[in-house]
C-alpha cells in the first residue's frame, strides 16, 4: 500500500497521468449540514422575498469545481464537461444534503472536483446562515460513486 | 430570526461592514477525517521518506484561508494576520483532525477562513490517500470558537 | 490634462496612494443588456421551476467586485466593505439594467469595482440567455455616482 | 425557448458538453468606449513618453480571457489557443473600439472568452483614463462573430 | 538563529504579526536576464510597430505584486498602496534589469511582493523572446533596499 | 528573428497554436538560491521539529506551475499532466538548487510552467528564510532542457 503522490525519496509530486487513457469520467460526491430547526426552516423557507440561500450555495459549489486544482497542491487542473449539485432535504434532523456531479473526458478522475464542490457549497450554506445558527456542523462528506478510468465503477459502500 | 445575507427584497448581499468597529477577531474551526486503519498508519507514519502527507496538507490549508473570499460568494475580503492549522490524532478511530486558527484585525470576523481552511486541509489528505483508501469521509467540521467583534466569545457547546 | 498611471517616462505603474487620507468611498456603477422581447420574458419570468437568471447573474457580480485587482492591472487591491446588485427592469425596450454599489474605507475609490461587478453581471446573464439570442447587446456600463476622497461627491450629469 | 443553464427543476447547472464534438471554435467579441475628446487625444497621442493605455489595456483584455470560467458562474473552462485584441478608432465620436478575437479547439464555443476579454479591455481604459474623465461610457459590447460547433456560423446582422 | 515560520513542533505557519505597529513600509528588489545580442537588440529597438516587450513585462510585474500571497504559502495578504517596474539596460552584457519597488503601509513587510515582481517580470520577457533565444538567464534576483518596520533600514551591502 | 508574441503591428498577442500537433512535452528548468552558510545549515537540517523549508517550497513550486497562464500574459493556459521540484544541494557554496519538471500533452510547450515552478519554489525558500538572512540571491534561473514539438530537443549547451 502505497501513496501515488510522492517519489521513492518521499518528496510530493504531482503524478504523471500522461499515459493514462483519456476515458469519461465522473464522480458524485455527497456532504451535509446539519442546522438548527430555526435555521432549516428558514432556509427552506428561502423565496424570492426571504434570500434564496441554496440558490447561491448551489453556484458557489459549481464554481468552486472549477478552482480545485488552484486548492488541492496535487492535484492536476482538468477540463469539466459540467458540473452540477443538487440538494437533497431531511426536515427530521434538520440537514441539508448536497450531491456534486462532476464530469470531464480526461487522464485522471474527477472526484477532488465533486468532493470540492459539495465542501464549499456547504460552506456558503454556513456563511449564509451563521448570523442564525452559529453551531453548524459539516457532515459526512464522501464520494459516493465514480466512474472512467483504469480502476472502473466505485460505488461507496460503507453508504449504501 | 433574518438572514443578513439578503436585503429586503430578498436579494443576496454582501452586507455593509463599515460601519462595525475594527477589532482583533480570532476563529478556530475543527475538521475530522475517517480513514481505514491501513492507510491511518501509512499517514502517521509519514516520514522524509514516505512522505509527509499532513505537511502538505497544512500547508494547502493555510493557503486556503487566503482564498475564502474568492470561494465564498458574500464573504468579505480579510487582511489576515495569522493562520495555523494542528493536528489531532485520534488512532483509536483512524481519525485526522484538523484545527484551523485564524487572526484578523477587522470588521468582521474569521470564521469562514477557519473553516475553509480546515475544509481544505482535509481535502488535500483526501486526495493523497485516495489510491489507499476510497471510502475516506470528512466529518463533524465545525466553528469551535470565536472572539472579536460585537457579539464577543463564543464557544461551541455542542461539543464540550 | 495627466494620466495618473504613468510615470514621467511615461512608464505604466500602479500609482502611490500611500499619502491619500482613509475615508469611506461609494461608488455606484450602472449597465444595460439588451436581449430579445422573448429572451427578456424568459428571464423575467424566472422563477424557481424555470431558472433564476438574474439570481446567478447577482452572485456573480458581487463576486467579482471582489477580484477587480486581479483583472484591472493598476488597479489597486481594496477591502470591499459592501457589494450588492439591484436590477432595473425596463420591459418597454427589453433591457435589464444592473447597478452594483461598493463601498469601502480604504485610500482610493471603488469606481472600478463597483464597474466590473456591473460588467460581470451582465456578462453573466449573456452567457445564460445566449442559447435563446445571440444578438444580445451590453450598453451604458458607467459610473453613475461616487463619494468620498478628495474629489468629493460626483454625480455623472450626462446620464441625469 | 429554453434556458440550457438550469435543470428541469430550474437549478442552475454547468451543462454537460461531454458529448459534444470537439471543433475548432472562434468567436469575436466587440465593445467600445466614449470618451471626452481631451482625453481621446491624450490616449490616442500614447508614446513611450506620455503612456500607451491601448498596450497595457490590450494584455489586460487577453489575460482576462484567460479567467472567464473563474468569473461567468457556468461557464466551462477551456484551453483557449488563440486571443487578440484589436483596436479601431473613432475619432470622430472619440471612441475607442476593442475587437477581442479568440479561438480554441473544444466542445462549446468561446463567445463568452471573447466577451470578457473585450469588457475587461474596456474597463482598464477606463481605469488609466478616470482621473481624466469620469463620464466615460462604455457601449455596444456584443457578439459579432461565431464559428465552430453545431450551431454553425453566425454573424451578428444587427450591426451589419 | 531560528525561522519565524514554524511552530515549536516545526509545523509551518502563517506567523501572526497581529501586535506589530502598522507602518509605512517599501522594498526594492531587482533581477537581470541575460539574453544574447541578436535578442536584446530586439527587445531595446521595440516600438509601437515591433512590440513592446518591457511594456507587456512590467505590466504582468506590477500584477504579479498583488497575486503574492496567493503564491508564496506562508506570505500575509497585504494591501499594496504602490507598486512600479523601472528598466536598467546593460547593452554590454546584454542583460536587461528590473527594478520593482512596493510600498504599503501594514503590519509586515512587502519583500515578497517585490522579488515576486521583478521575478514575473523577467519570466515575462522570458516568454516573450525564447522564440529567438532560448538559452537565456535569469540572475541576480535579490532585495537591494528596505525600510519600515521594527528591523528598520536595510541596504544590501553585498552589492554595493 | 522576429517575435512571435506580436503580430504584424507590434500588437502583443497570444499567438495561435491552434494548428501545431499535440505531442507530449517536457522541460526541465532549474535555479538556484544562495544563501548565508548559517542559513543553510538551518534550511538542510529541517527536520520535522526545526521546520521543513525545502518540503513547504516544493508545494509552492508545483502549485505554481499551474497557475503559469494567469502570471505570463501571453501564455497560453495548458493541462499539466505532471510536476515535481528536486532539490540539489551545494555545501560548498551554501546553494540550493531547484529543478522543476512539468509534462503535458498539448499543443505548445511547458518551460515556462518548469520556470515558474522553479523561480516560485525559490522565492518561497526566500520567504521562509529571510528573518535569518536578507541578503540571499536568486541566481542561474533556465531551462535545461525540453523535448516535444516542432522544435525537438532542446538542451542548454551554455550550462553542460
Amino acid at each position: 500500500m502505497e501513496f501515488t503522490h510522492f517519489d521513492n525519496q518521499g518528496n510530493a509530486i504531482m503524478v504523471d497521468v500522461g499515459a493514462k487513457a483519456e476515458t469519461m469520467r465522473e464522480a458524485i460526491a455527497v456532504g451535509k449540514i446539519k442546522v438548527s430547526p430555526d435555521c432549516y426552516q428558514a432556509i427552506i423557507g428561502g423565496t424570492a422575498k426571504k434570500g434564496d440561500v441554496l440558490g447561491v450555495a448551489r453556484v458557489a459549489g459549481i464554481m468552486a469545481t472549477k478552482r480545485t486544482s488552484d486548492l488541492i497542491p496535487l492535484c492536476h487542473p482538468l477540463m469539466i464537461t459540467k458540473a452540477e449539485i443538487q440538494f437533497v432535504l431531511h426536515p427530521e434532523s434538520s440537514e441539508i444534503e448536497a450531491r456534486c456531479t462532476v464530469r470531464c473526458s480526461g487522464q485522471t478522475g474527477v472526484e477532488m472536483e465533486a468532493l470540492t464542490g459539495a465542501s464549499v457549497c456547504l460552506l456558503t450554506i454556513y456563511d449564509m446562515c451563521k448570523a442564525i445558527d452559529r453551531a453548524m456542523e459539516i457532515t459526512a462528506v464522501y464520494l459516493q460513486e465514480k466512474s472512467g478510468g483504469k480502476s472502473g465503477h466505485f460505488v461507496n459502500e460503507v453508504h449504501l
